[in-house]
């Protein structure tokens, strides 16, 4: 069949344009008569195709030289638990932002190593804003200060960087990176799972100022350390070249639509259009605060869950697909990263005027 | 250009059958018109390519009910350092038999969080052979042996299991896995870096004894734990999944050929024609003693190191690729796994015949 549009949170759908040239490249990568799955990481062609994927997050992103650009493995949530390892001694208090249940299990993972405080949490409000910045108690020597920028699940993104201070601001941004320019200085570390935004799953995108690599504890094996992985350029072991090979098509396709800036238009827009047809129908609805919903995750609900099931077969059979919101919140979660085209969120706001409409 | 014969330790060649099934699927998957790459790992299409390739592994190996079969992250490397965190107590002693480079990193990881006893160590012969077991010094109550069945820089592959008496034996598998049958009842656990034979860096392959995972102290962080790994299916998070697409098609391609018996005997005679091309020559030699030479990794040496340049390029031009050995080791390393063709073999070893009368 024809190419549909992929809603999915994740792992989710990326640029066709990206697709066709790994089908392509896919027996004989740049006429090597290999695929590019079958290099060694360390032979010239491969470190030529890691050096470009990091200039290439260095420039879409204006990363400075003091920050390391790593290319990790593990998922996310594996650094869930190597970041208070890494950025942190056994007896420093770390600080967690609960804004959602990415932010909620990246702090439970912590727990196992270190004291955590957690400066608020938004549970009381079910996740639907973020706790007032006057309310957040934040320690004083904390090793850094970590939040989620984008939840997944409930669709709650922060449209600013939130104001914490000296102490080092440490970002899982996995399902809003590369979605709108950041200013990388504010923070100590900025990290994400590849499956949104940039890649296959498998592989982390780590941006890190490099002094706060130094903290390491020698109790770490060397292994799961970034200031080694840092030092031999994320090959202290074979990386996922494959992955990171698609990493640099999608880096290359990103600067291609004009780079962040002009990526971060589309993406407004795209949300504003959903969000438009979410509040403008009189039916469905979206539970979040308004200043604080996200551009890459749309939840909402029907007026009857009932009807659920009929909405994600009819419009899995109109193309649009992997509707269905997480089992946690229920409803409905439209994901519209960078790879989804603003016609796909067209299509998707037609289709649910047409069904409140027949339905309603 | 044509596909060309790719001796690549690692990530190395693919069945081209596996290549051109993964190209053929990359845009439009199953009709399903989007790429396994961009679909839920907990959506049904991709569960049911998670556990095919589970029911293939255990059918391929033989893999008893009682031992678990995970498809983790983080490489080979990683579980040098998991292992020990998951398998024994803060306190506890872990034996490791050192046979090459290998089997010392793991060491070498393991000894950041626990007391290491190295068993035996073949430094002293170059590692070209295995210590006789009788030197070897177990420790009595370790909480279990590790070992590398086959060490891919040096080229030296145990091919029997050892017998260690009742100690748990942790097999670091990544350059033997699946070339030929295997008593998986002999091992507390097996796992390896799928970069070799089985598929894209970036995926583990593990298979272990239920019971060695409730070892797992308190203090390790939930998301390093195998234990809850193999509670939830390998997706306690997000596993990358194209990864472990890419291997279920090649446990697949493997039961095409036969299985492990009929893949041994190819593997078997491959590396004889090797050898034989080595020993016969009376210009090339491989320095590992012939009880323990790999089937799986041959280095060799050329009489004269001012050679090889002239020894690579040819070889490269006549499409044998990827020929120069480890920089640990120098000279020559032809890896001949599984997806390596029988016709790859003779067309080296033709080669090798050819360069030594030209220059010997």
């Amino acid at each position: 069949m024809g190419r549909i549009f992929n809603f999915s949170a994740g792992p989710a759908t990326l640029p066709l344009e990206v697709l066709e040239q790994a089908r392509d490249e896919m027996i004989d990568w740049q006429g090597r008569g290999v695929s590019v799955m079958e290099v060694s990481h360390r032979g010239k062609a491969f470190i030529k195709v890691a050096e470009q994927a990091e200039a290439d997050v260095r420039e879409l992103l204006g990363v400075p030289d003091d920050y390391a650009v790593l290319f990790l493995q593990g998922g996310a949530t594996q650094q869930f638990a190597l970041i208070p390892m890494n950025l942190s001694g056994p007896e420093q208090v770390v600080d967690y932002l609960v804004t959602g249940q990415w932010s909620k299990k990246a702090s439970a993972e912590a727990k196992a190593s270190r004291k955590v405080n957690i400066v608020a949490d938004g549970a009381a409000g079910n996740y639907t804003d973020v706790p007032a910045r006057a309310s957040w108690k934040l320690s004083p020597g904390a090793a850094y200060l970590h939040y989620c920028p984008n939840e997944t699940i409930g669709g709650l993104e922060f449209h600013e960087v939130p104001d914490v201070g000296p102490v080092p601001l440490v970002a899982d941004m996995s399902s809003t990176i590369l979605s709108r320019p950041v200013d990388v200085r504010k923070f100590g570390m900025i990290y994400a799972g590849a499956q949104k935004n940039i890649g296959p799953a498998g592989l982390v995108l780590m941006i890190v100022r490099r002094d706060l690599l130094e903290r390491v504890p020698e109790t770490v094996p060397p292994i799961l350390r970034y200031a080694s992985q840092a030092k031999e350029g994320s090959m202290l072991n074979t990386p996922p070249t494959y992955s990171w090979y698609i990493a640099g098509l999608v880096f290359q396709w990103l600067k291609r639509q004009g780079g962040l800036a002009r990526i971060a238009e589309v993406n407004r827009r795209k949300a504003e259009k959903l969000y438009r047809a979410i509040d403008g129908s009189g039916y469905y609805r979206n539970p979040v605060a308004p200043a604080h919903r996200s551009w890459m995750n749309v939840p909402f609900t029907l007026p009857d869950a009932a009807l659920d099931a009929t909405f994600l077969a009819e419009a899995t059979a109109a193309g649009l697909a992997e509707l269905k919101g997480h089992r946690s919140v229920g409803g409905m979660r439209a994901s519209i990263y960078n790879a989804m085209p603003e016609a796909g969120v067209d299509a998707l706001a037609a289709f649910m005027a047409d069904f409140a409409r027949r339905h309603g």
